[in-house]
């Protein structure tokens, strides 16, 4: 991923990005039913580092299993790199949480650029106060030990319905959290910015009274001679 | 619907509109697990304007069908009517969105009362921010051709498990949205009016520790003159 | 329950709780699915005062049946413990309310001191502005009779996943509602406040930067000697 | 009920029953999602006597349980009358069996009627070869005890979404079971005689070629002097 | 359709149809969660008509609707011309029937080549040992006017998360149904053709002890080479 | 496991397993929702052997993936050993295939003992005329390609809601499978074979009139020396 490619993906919404893929064949990179678990008004945008959990059995998880320091999900915790986001593959079941409040502090402190689950983060009142970006399905009480077993770190997971890679770019705002390969990256951050740039001339034209037809999308040429004229105006 | 009803019915519950339809045998209005996207304080109060996608198929849902003037999302977007409410029905599939912040703008600056789908909206934060009433189930951020095809407008259609027609009195406030048959927005608008006043006499006197036996509902004629003398004192 | 216990557990979190309870084997007592209308920033604690909903049968359930003294819904509102929650049993099926606002309120002034339902309220924006702690699945128009009867005060009943006995002790804070058994009540509430006193401590440790590695849990000598210090220079 | 209608509940379908139901206001008489272990090609007639779980406590639930005479499960087992159906609430949770082939094989030599769970069975697969007819979900393997918590006898339940109190009348088909309440099992069983009866005769015209149109339902006398002809010639 | 279509696709499995059609782009075509009322061992071959039922508001459901004799549903019956598939978009909501053994079996008289529905029918069992092919969720004994309303005839609908249009081809076996665009009919046909006899090769040198290593799919010209020459032996 | 072991769990039934692993405290080790595509009358015991998918992108999951000698669904079926079973996580989606009827015959050619996905089967008549034991969720006729991407091989997966990892020993009979640690396989297989021999002494005294009362479980001497003579006579 180019360097630059990172502010572009700040700035664009995941709607946006989910056409860019879409225009590409991938239909389904947007990840299902996770939401904020507070909304920053900000993007999250970072490389996948991945955790995967399986269904747990009792006897491999009593409380004991956090005292090895080499517990999937601590050893994550202490591992992601700075700037990654740190998805879990929690098999969309929030039954029991993914994590809690010290985990993702201990994130937010290492330089973590966001955490996502497909289930669900416990103290979620707490984490939602953080700097940090967290997105799951619904706050989860119970410790990930009664349902969750953390098995492996940086594998291919599913999450919400989406294959993850490590290394995948990740992008969330306040709506959902979507999965770039990497590959694609730096492609689809310029196309969304150009995107990004004309559907807000849309929405200004739109809220000056114009109709949405042959603007949006553009299929007169008055449409498109308005935008470069807008786009010189307001140096986009 | 007389020029009166609308006023009613910006000034009542759901709630209290689902136990007059109740009464009347109809059990089944309100629109479930549909929500606000962002609460307004108001009721959304409109006749009904519908929208219905069926699953989409790949090679008709390109992103040139938008080109097309007649797509039905976006001719709905441009001929809905003032005052009426937008209604679409999206299977309950919130999965792609089932429109999005450009559009939704669009209808507000066409003088549209609101709009409604059991899918969810894209760009879901910003239509928030907007002023007028949209209830979902979950924000979703794909475009609507991934998993939606827009094939009629103005048809009778389902929407959250309620049948819609045309013209249907769709009332919607913080908590939910309704339909009202046409032929008895009239009727139920009067008496919600005359229910809203009992219960707001109730809450009174529950708030002056008043128990609600015999009182909600009135089964002794105390409560019944206590509210009689209430009605006079306020106006109601 | 001691009377000091209420105290202690007023200011502990329900994962802190999840996690007590498991550590004695009850791995299933958060109420699953089931969240406060608005968050409060402070912990319902109560004894549970048990309702428990069959599904309707619509000649049993006409409005009428509002007008018997004995009906349990209005029964349970009027007769619930000063001080106890009102958890009521709908199956989890929020498509019609469990109660509303009105009763709410009463039991707000009759001292209850919360109530939970795993199915839905209606009037829930009101519910959510008063002072009495309220949890539910969703917010539900249709009044109860629609789906659901009430048949039942003070038996054990199933909410959100987990069996409730009356005068189980619930403990709700703002992600979930948890129910300890009430033998249990006074050392599962010694126990959390240890507990929060090491996790206030961690999260003071991590904000200042240290690892989670022999931390949380704690591993080594130094997290515990640290923590005795601490406990001392706070007073906890 | 009288001794005759049993006989008669014995040679209509649930469809027929339904639909007699549906007539008198009552559209939520049958059990949903519930299914014949193996279809016996008969009728299952008798009054509810019923069982209710709640969601199991781990502590109260050990297998030791069993070894109690009174645990209610085993009571139910011992103490359904002959001739009645015992019908569990399961919650609609086929994680857990209701019972397994040992209990429902003690069922059938007591005389039992039939055996109907909104959960699961064990040892499904031998239960289909039972004389005794049972519905349930889905075969389900691990013990009650697992998540299911045998609380009461003879109280009013909830079965695959239907409100069922004791003594009511349950007959179940090929397809469902179907649950009438008490005082309407006589009429409602003479009207579905009736009704069957002009099914069969329609059955045999819509085989002989005629159209469904003034026949189902008969909107022209041809269509009632022919059923009555074919009464008369058939004993009906 | 080509006249000879229609044997072909008697001759294929839903299976191979399903992958014929994604290496067109179309993924989603295979009707989900629907299964034969009993399998029949041979395939339903026939071009869509279609039904539409929208969710029922009571006073349009009362038993008389059936007396209309344009009632979609019984309209359907009479009309869907004979060789044609009549099927019908329930809304995935098999708690009401969308129809029952008088209605299919009329459709058989009139020599309709199937029916599908993403609900349930009524007498499901009967409806098993009839010649036609019945395609379904779960039998379902409440009447159709319990839940839907029939609306339309002839329109696009959704029936399993697949969109359908009237004319599509529709293809069942015992494991499912799909749905080939009419455009695609023939070629999809003669492919599927290809792939089986492929397919039916790959079987007999499976059952011989081959490995699928280069035989399935093909990667080496042995494979080729030995298909050339099992055609010619067995005349495919 | 000790090789008399495959032979004990050949003769006990999964809810023996289920309530033997009960006592161990592992109460979650039946994979849920999944069932045999065919009963075969007699158990599948093996060691699993997993293959895991992830929800497929659709540039990675093209017709050539098969090509690719390497490809982990067809690199499973050549590699796992005789004797195993093969077990495939399909994150409980039946959407698509997990697998058709030409690879499950190469399995049984190469002689390994079962097949089980939490997904479903294509083709799935066809796999349950076959002699190898299969179980899914439910057909589905989709390619694999269409939503899963094999991944990996060997690892620990879920399925089902059950925690899997390589070697652990799977026993699946007409109701459903269930997931023995390996380290208990032998201890679990001894406690179920004697408990089976208790449970057809019951089954026999039940079915000669005796109440389950003091027999199930034995809570009297009486039973207990009943069921020694029982043992002698029985040679068990």
């Amino acid at each position: 991923m180019k360097t630059e490619t990172h502010g572009k993906l700040m700035q664009v919404s995941v709607a946006t990005l989910a056409t860019a893929l879409f225009k590409r064949g991938l239909r389904g990179q947007t990840i299902q039913d996770v939401r904020p678990v507070k909304p920053k008004g900000r993007n999250m945008v970072g490389p996948a580092f991945t955790l995967r959990y399986i269904p747990a059995r009792e006897d491999l998880n009593q409380l004991a299993a956090f005292r090895n320091p080499d517990h999937p999900q601590r050893k994550a915790v202490e591992t992601c790199p700075p700037g990654s986001v740190l998805i879990m593959d929690s098999r969309k079941d929030p039954r029991a949480a993914s994590a809690g409040d010290i985990l993702v502090t201990r994130l937010q402190m290492r330089g973590v650029a966001g955490v996502v689950t497909d289930g669900g983060f416990r103290d979620a009142m707490r984490i939602g106060e953080l700097e940090i970006p967290a997105y799951h399905n619904r706050p989860s009480s119970p410790t990930n030990l009664t349902l969750h077993q953390a098995i492996e770190l940086e594998g291919p997971i599913g999450c919400g319905d989406v294959g993850v890679f490590p290394g995948d770019i990740l992008v969330g705002d306040d709506d959902s959290v979507i999965v770039i390969p990497q590959h694609l990256a730096d492609e689809v951050a310029d196309e969304a910015v150009e995107m990004t740039a004309y559907e807000d001339f849309v929405v200004e034209e739109v809220r000056a009274g114009k109709s949405i037809t042959g603007l949006y999308p553009p299929t007169n040429d008055a449409s498109l001679a308005a935008f470069e004229l807008w786009r010189k105006a307001n140096g986009r």
